[in-house]
């Protein structure tokens, strides 16, 4: 049997564990050979492939990023992109496809699926927003980086009285604000799911500095206030429609600055949330992922994507799991109210 | 309603994130009050506490240790030790106890409900070898330090043609040594749930030198060589009448370099392991545990532990769960064969 | 002997190292007494004074900030600034004091020095430009942080056509942006000593671009285009009648995005560079200054700083060193030429 | 002109930086052309190079280890050796080497240097004995990690009364120990340079529990007791001669537990010290010395040694600092003198 493996979307630390479970299985247990389609779908329409063997793998497991490349390219959204991709699987001569990607990665799988082209998904993102799956791989690294920033404020926290704002990543989402300000001890967590009230976020600030430790606050970058608060200049819409605040950070510094005539600063964590090795949790996730993966093509079962279910791995219809985006549940925010404020 | 908080047991990262938000969630929500029984159980029987209030446990989230202190004191060995901790609880008027503990501490706490003392425990070990949850708070630290250790030791693994071998936490299981095995990309892992046979272990060694990349060796404290393979000199037998092997990682040296002719060295981690700040993962588990044992006991509900269930915190009978340690199922372990050797 | 400590202005790594050292030494070796002063020259105005004895010092060496507090006060912006420091010193039976801080609090001990207060300095700064000591602590912690930073974002830039610009600490010198750039091995590095030519910055991205590889681009937050390059709308003037670009990071990404067509963002590391465990290096330099302070002191050797000269701590004299930032020797900056662009 | 490298001796963050950049420096300024010589002077003599140019070196800055490969192969040793390393110089065409090495690879330089052979060195060992620098790089590494794992075992410490033993790298010098143990807070430092007494070190461990906070070891491998306290069965003697313990880690647990009564533990650092990314400093210095190498190559200044003299590189000549381990100056142990016991 012949399989290509693709990564679509955004870097996220682990990419490179599961390209080398799925090889390191299926050529030692299975005997399969496999091809690197290079740069996600964009190879999958230009036929543009690179073998991957054991030695190809070795050493990739705890560097970031991905040894095939990815893109953001969408196939559905070329003519003839569907044929295309049937038509490089047939140059190859590929059974089937592993595809690694998120959201908008597996959405294109689930389509192609549809349409008779054998795939198996395996869902990443940092922002650990696909459904269907406990977590993703790559968001205990990125919350794991966003604490430790937030435990290095703790220091100025606790000796200058300035408000410290750190925005982390999660534009549709508020998994890593909610995650890593819980483990950073942080007094204000703002996400997407909650429009947050810009007045109710200074009261919190001043009530802070009454007892002399100066206030952390963790934003999301899709956070926005509610209605009215967002003057038009600042306002940006999104793809999805949406309306966003761009520089969610830089904003809420300079509103709290301004409303409460106190100090504030904002850090911008950016990228950094995404690079760099792999959490030993990511990793063993990854590779798990990987090595179930491989067993989903030897069994001809096609159109699922791997998920974690607690401690164990299962598989997942694709069409049950895409098109919508796994948001954080409100009672679960809601669980940790005492810590806010 | 008063409440005694106890933590008893080895070291563990995390134990303090429990405290402070039972304190957090206790205060401010129930408006309950708190005293700390200094040093587990030997507090308990010596009535020796400490207040406990906000303020206490401002800043304690992310510090390793425990601000109550700990001993391996067990109540049930004293005579008289039941009256004592109840003498305790009546002299601080105290309705309830929140038990912090691993198996040890947590058997003691099942019997104590068993003879009708209000009691809620919250799992802790570094090994996550107590049964009814899906992970224990500390372990994902502990595996992360050991992960980071083989990380660096790939580097003379590159180099030059030396075994490695690296002696983990684990008496009794072999989850650190299989997860941090497996994250770092260990070539050779062994747990005492699986007796090994060092002639195989050579083997692997010598085909590991063929593709010239240095074999890396993790075992588990508690991992011994199968029968009639340990000299008597090097065996000892535990308070459980299994027999163990007194420093695994410098015995594998030493028959390794015996054996294959090869020269191989050790890393002993020890108590770096259990030190430290917590990992962002352990400190969320840690604080929902705290959320939720203080819900526990506001709820009445007795005699129960929190546990990890997927993504939720449940709680589960104590009777149900001590009196045995979980340890790696087989199944897993097979999981990752094509990854040894 | 009884001797006040002062720590003023910013946070930095290892200045609790700094009060430990001298208070273990004065106590251990000269029998002296010790008083915190508290938030810098504002308890020193204001007689505000803690106690400081060994037990105080306990544990501290590891902890980032400082336990005595600190501000920005100025005493000698205060009219009686001086008469009140003295009457602090007279009211307390202080013999001496120990000033640790960076040029601002230097150069009022300089002051207060010619005055005729018996006092020694220890100069710290995470900015590394106080002149007459090789290093301050603080700095390598923050270069430390800001390479671990840079070697992240290298994960995007292998596999993303994106460029991606850090802002790091450095007003008035390029210190870490010299230290951390080349440590992380970046492809611009931008510095408060020599005005960038923004079109260059756009050329040398290009050129990187076309070895597919993305760049990588570090500027101290005083980082300035040169004449010309800067619109009105983004110039401020600080307090030191500099033209300041505000938010040099942010700038740089939108100016490189319009210029090039291509995509770019932003990390702003922010106060995260001055937080958290000095390093090791930090700690082992902050404890030296702290040793030799207090024998400064028991020679009766006042007016002087602690500076590092090679291998060995050195007293400098306050007036020799204060008044006048250490920036980046130009030859020094093109010494890495080879590294740019 | 054609300049080969070579890297010699065990592992050592930083040597890939090193050759980085000596190859951009040498290709973009000079236009040298370049070889790597494989596995140190096991290549010199078997005419074993690879080519080295600028793609070769890209990304491998923050990697440890070596690309070049190292051994512990001695030209001098071999009869004809030094005949054989000239030859493969004229095969290679080869108009200079750069040798990057510690103490015995640099010795070999010298002598070859004596005999004509056209070369210039670099000094690296994580032990920092290398005469005529301040520091070699790999050093600044080696002490983070060994530093790091002395903070996490601060966590038992304060918890249990309980020895901790840590031993570090240093078989001749107690660089790594002083350092480590005084940015730790170790209370007792054990080096190579002083026979320490085992009732002193006992006596301190006791002195330490009264204060109920558990004494933290840290001991050079190299570390010795004084004439008479080891027995025969411990004893070992090295190459030099010198009489060595083998495990002093665990052989102080021991002594510590059996004298004292008291529990004990022992950490084994070993290789885990000198893998993985070399810190920023390190980097730093690696970075400089390389740039300086190739410069010295250029002017022709041939025999000389890159040293670090403050915070300028300098040439020093491979003779004069080659033939000597450079070991603690005992006034600098002294000045640390309060914090042990």
């Amino acid at each position: 049997m012949k399989v290509g493996i693709l990564t679509g979307g955004g870097d996220c630390p682990g990419l490179n564990a599961v390209i080398r479970s799925v090889v390191r299985k299926g050529v030692q247990q299975y005997a399969f050979d496999f091809v690197g389609v290079r740069d996600g779908w964009r190879g999958a329409l230009q036929n543009d492939v690179v073998p991957l063997d054991i030695s190809s793998v070795r050493g990739i497991l705890p560097r970031g990023g991905t040894i095939l490349g990815s893109s953001r390219t969408n196939p559905l959204k070329h003519e003839d992109g569907v044929r295309r991709v049937r038509d490089t699987l047939a140059a190859q001569d590929l059974d089937a496809l592993v595809v690694i990607g998120g959201e908008d990665t597996l959405s294109v799988a689930a389509e192609l699926d549809r349409q008779g082209i054998r795939l198996v998904g395996v869902p990443k993102t940092i922002d650990n927003d696909v459904s269907g799956t406990d977590y993703t791989f790559g968001f205990d690294t990125a919350v794991g980086i966003a604490t430790e920033a937030i435990d290095r404020l703790h220091t100025t926290a606790e000796s200058h009285m300035r408000t410290l704002v750190v925005e982390v990543m999660g534009r549709h989402s508020g998994w890593i604000a909610l995650h890593a300000g819980i483990a950073g001890g942080a007094n204000v967590i703002l996400v997407p799911e909650r429009p947050f009230d810009i007045d109710e976020v200074c009261a919190w600030v001043k009530s802070r500095f009454k007892i002399h430790y100066a206030p952390i606050v963790v934003a999301a970058e899709g956070a926005v206030p509610k209605e009215g608060q967002l003057i038009l200049k600042d306002r940006t819409v999104d793809e999805f429609g949406h309306v966003r605040l761009s520089g969610v950070g830089e904003w809420l510094a300079r509103e709290i600055s301004e409303r409460t005539g106190t100090d504030a600063r904002t850090t911008v964590l950016g990228h950094v949330q995404r690079g760099g090795t792999p959490s030993a949790f990511d990793r063993w996730l990854a590779t798990r992922f990987g090595l179930h993966a491989v067993d989903a093509v030897k069994d001809g079962d096609f159109g699922v994507m791997t998920a974690l279910n607690g401690t164990r791995i299962v598989r997942v219809p694709l069409a049950d799991v895409t098109g919508r985006t796994k948001t954080v549940d409100p009672s679960l925010y809601d669980e940790f109210g005492v810590f806010f404020g």
